[in-house]
């Protein structure tokens, strides 16, 4: 096991019922900002409720932050908390609002260009940021209980990550219910990126790290176990709640404490997003059986267990049951109807040359577990994606 | 799954040369209090390697602090703090001292009788504590990365607990290397302590909370793979790593989130190691064999669970997999080296009333998920377990 500091300071409020709790954990003095994306959340009630819950706080709202969240729509944010001097921010969605807050908690006293300080600089000289805390409607990305944001800035096809401890929510209401109107194709995105979460901080080399094996596989187990039962049934609250709290599990630092970390599916899948729009979890689908085929052999050892313990394949060569695991991943996401070729979303071959420059041009040269997934190897990646 | 309320703000510095990060955590300001049990911690170096990170630091040390810590010798460290003005604890050792160090933390500021304030009334009007953090030599309890604590006063043979989040340790540094010197019947305590923390919380009756039972299948596993071996190399970092981060993911609140929970074998085995001095893992080898028989039907399905996926038993009718999970259980402690009956420690049936009668007298007449275990089953638990 590798040397490793976690820490994680989230309170999670689990269940039915629990935005009602907010009111508890956020002080009485707060003048808040609410910040959601499209009119579902209003329409379905959840930002009554979190207005209902807050009292008579000074409530404002901020809504129309889109999947992939913009750094422009974010800075329009940031000039709203100025102007109303608000100093709480509630994020009520998914990983794309939460994200977003997360930036717009970070930028709101940044004394230079947000965009500079907080993304290209990776928010090395963030030292605080608004406090906030998240209402989570659409589990997938585990950004209800970790410190990470994604933002893409549209007008140069650029989507870059940060991570600052400063930005952890100080609380998460996972209330498994407000999940349930999501339509399957929601719902199915989030199960295929939790699942590629997991497998980024599982798949990679042995490093007698037995504890987060076991505590990953359980992971992907259940999201086998529940996934094609949730998109056909997704108002069954065992199985909305079992994926709610896999889904935050999966990306919140525990099973990643102390292991080699891959990322390469995530990286490279930014950069399709970036230049296509296909959804986040649309390119994880695609380029995680290609990666695991490409980098088969340095991930030979977890391979074979991932076959064994997650999928029960246990007769046959080696060989054969590393193929059959890699086709099982594959048919899973088919299962979940998320396609896993960029030939299904009108992606071609020329389209790849523009992709790889653009790694180059984010510094992403040396990606994976070993930092060899260089430029040549991402683009036989992604032409086996084809 | 239940519904729940968790966080937990302590930080892990976890590896071989973590304890020189001490000082990154501790304000530079700190007048610390070094708190620890007996000679080893000082001859096997650790309190100087703490000291040595501390830098130019006040400190002061506290040693003597046993095993089932009391309140006694933690009130001579309450005055000493009192005294020489401190303001900020570190506990070197294992579970006494960690679990006494939160008491300590607690009373100095206690404005009535620290017993009944912290002890007597569960500490519920506590508000504030010291801060303190841990330095773990011996994992086993948990109480490096938990709020919880229990504590003995031999005046009047009694063992009680108290849990409050002001005692969360700030940090706990995991360095597995310091678990290199430690007595093979202390390492194998503190296996059968973590096994049996995590079924308190595994072995109950189905609750949909598919995550929760994965991970305590995998602590469990990870246990019943290394025990063994562990006593036969205590000084193979592999196996102390995976030892210590199991035992402290073993009660840290995380697989307890949402489940119901027994805890039936800790508050009967507390009043054998109040009246007859047994390890507390002692007690517990020898009563949950006896607690999963005296509860079969109730625990059935969980029992039917554990059996298939912790001892892979799946042959058979349903009664056989569970007797023999239960034989397996109980055969993993004696391999361990810990007797599971209470004859094996001079106790007799004659010395069961009086443990009977002090359940009575600290309230724990309805113990296990169901509160079903009253002092008649209590008795019958004994009784089998002679």
């Amino acid at each position: 096991m590798n040397n490793f500091n976690y820490r994680n300071p989230t309170r999670i409020l689990f269940g039915k019922g629990q935005i009602a709790a907010i009111n508890e954990h956020i002080p009485t003095t707060a003048n808040v900002l609410i910040l959601y994306g499209g009119h579902s959340a209003e329409k379905n009630g959840t930002i009554d409720e979190v207005k209902q819950a807050l009292g008579d706080r000074n409530i404002e709202t901020f809504s129309g932050i889109e999947a992939n969240p913009s750094y422009s729509t974010l800075m329009k944010a940031v000039t709203k908390i100025r102007e109303h001097k608000l100093d709480y921010l509630i994020a009520v969605g998914g990983g794309s609002v939460i994200d977003g807050t997360k930036f717009v908690a970070a930028a709101v006293n940044c004394s230079g260009d947000p965009w500079q300080e907080i993304l290209v600089n990776h928010a090395k000289d963030i030292d605080h940021a608004l406090p906030f805390s998240a209402v989570l409607t659409l589990p997938a990305t585990g950004s209800e209980m970790n410190a990470n944001s994604v933002i893409t800035r549209y007008e140069t096809n650029e989507k870059l990550a940060f991570s600052t401890p400063h930005v952890y929510p100080q609380f998460s209401v996972l209330d498994p219910t407000k999940a349930y109107t999501l339509p399957e194709k929601q719902l199915a995105n989030g199960v295929v990126d939790a699942f590629t979460h997991v497998m980024e901080q599982y798949l990679t080399y042995p490093s007698n790290a037995m504890v987060q094996d076991r505590f990953a596989e359980g992971l992907l187990q259940t999201l086998i176990e529940i996934g094609p039962e949730l998109i056909k049934n997704p108002q069954d609250y065992d199985l909305q709640s079992n994926f709610m709290w896999t889904a935050t599990l999966a990306l919140n630092g525990l099973i990643g404490a102390g292991v080699p970390q891959d990322w390469a599916t995530h990286m490279i899948g930014h950069e399709i997003t970036a230049l296509h729009g296909l959804d986040h979890a649309q390119t994880l689908a695609i380029l995680l059986p290609s990666v695991l085929v490409e980098q088969r052999d340095k991930k030979h050892d977890k391979l074979l267990q991932y076959a064994e313990r997650v999928w029960q394949l246990t007769e046959d060569t080696e060989e054969t049951r590393i193929n059959l695991a890699i086709t099982k991943t594959r048919d899973f996401f088919e299962q979940m109807g998320i396609k896993t070729h960029l030939s299904d979303y009108d992606i071609t071959e020329q389209d790849i040359g523009i992709m790889v420059k653009q790694l180059n041009e984010h510094g992403l040269t040396q990606l994976g577990e070993h930092n060899d997934i260089t430029l040549d190897k991402s683009q036989k990646i992604l032409q086996a994606s084809l």
